[in-house]
């Protein structure tokens, strides 16, 4: 079974964590929580769905875990702002293990400087941001690009557990 | 004196708002708050300042206006989601009047894709976007290029004021 990290701060997409949280755990993989400040709770933009943070995204060491989620939302955007959770999701990126992103979770990715060449999609206010990062931009509801799967929204979560499981097979 | 049209939505960070609008009025100018529905009130990302929005940004003309002011937060991002908004800020910067953006506002500029070879700045998670989208990132409290006049964050508002003022005179 794999360990998974979810990368994470508070103002994510409720959804966008809770159902492929669910579905992990149900498949019997471990999920690890990084982020800002260990022992912190975030909660999601509807303010349902605490988290609480397990490991500081800084020093935590991506040789650790089996793959990565990234959670949409305004999570993204704070996450990028430090220069650790961007390092850790570049080196992530290109160990070539799972790496599962929805809706604003691709602005990681650009901020790491790893789409260059990579189809890939998200939400559509962000969808400039890809195609200028270098990204093959997709309009789909889950774009698989060895080890990168993304999807646009809430209404693609279907589709992205399922492609994402696959790849924990 | 000189029509400047705001374009705003619910998620701006207060500040960046309410402290450029409030010396626009004391300088004898008006605010026309541009949005996504005429009459509804966004307010702020903490919960302060409501916003009335007087024009739908869709079909608004950038020839009534004589500046653009978009405040940051999660405003832009909700604006550059439409193409409406994303039209009127081409226009708008294509045209040569001042347009004044801080923090988030240079997403909207990215999504309009006017930055090619154009001194700017914005919050620190979109540095990156910025560079992409072939602007001139500078990592200063004011950047004036032209009719662009650009800033970080709040801490930065003295100087965004002053520079945009001048860009009124």
């Amino acid at each position: 079974m794999a360990k998974i990290a979810v990368l994470i701060d508070h103002g994510f997409e409720d959804s966008e964590y809770s159902r492929p949280a669910e579905a992990f755990r149900k498949a019997g993989h471990e999920l690890v929580h990084l982020g800002k400040k260990r022992g912190s709770v975030g909660k999601g933009k509807k303010s349902e769905t605490p988290v609480v943070i397990d490991r500081e995204a800084a020093g935590a060491d991506p040789g650790d875990y089996d793959a990565l989620l990234i959670p949409g939302g305004q999570s993204p955007d704070h996450l990028r702002a430090d220069p650790e959770p961007v390092a850790f999701v570049r080196e992530f990126a290109e160990s070539g293990k799972p790496v599962f992103f929805i809706c604003h979770g691709g602005q990681l990715l650009i901020s790491a400087d790893v789409l260059k060449g990579r189809k890939a999609t998200g939400w559509k206010s962000i969808a400039r941001d890809l195609i200028n990062a270098g990204a093959d931009y997709r309009d789909e509801e889950v774009v698989v690009d060895g080890n990168f799967v993304s999807s646009r929204q809430p209404s693609d979560l279907d589709a992205f557990i399922r492609e994402s499981l696959k790849q924990l097979e």
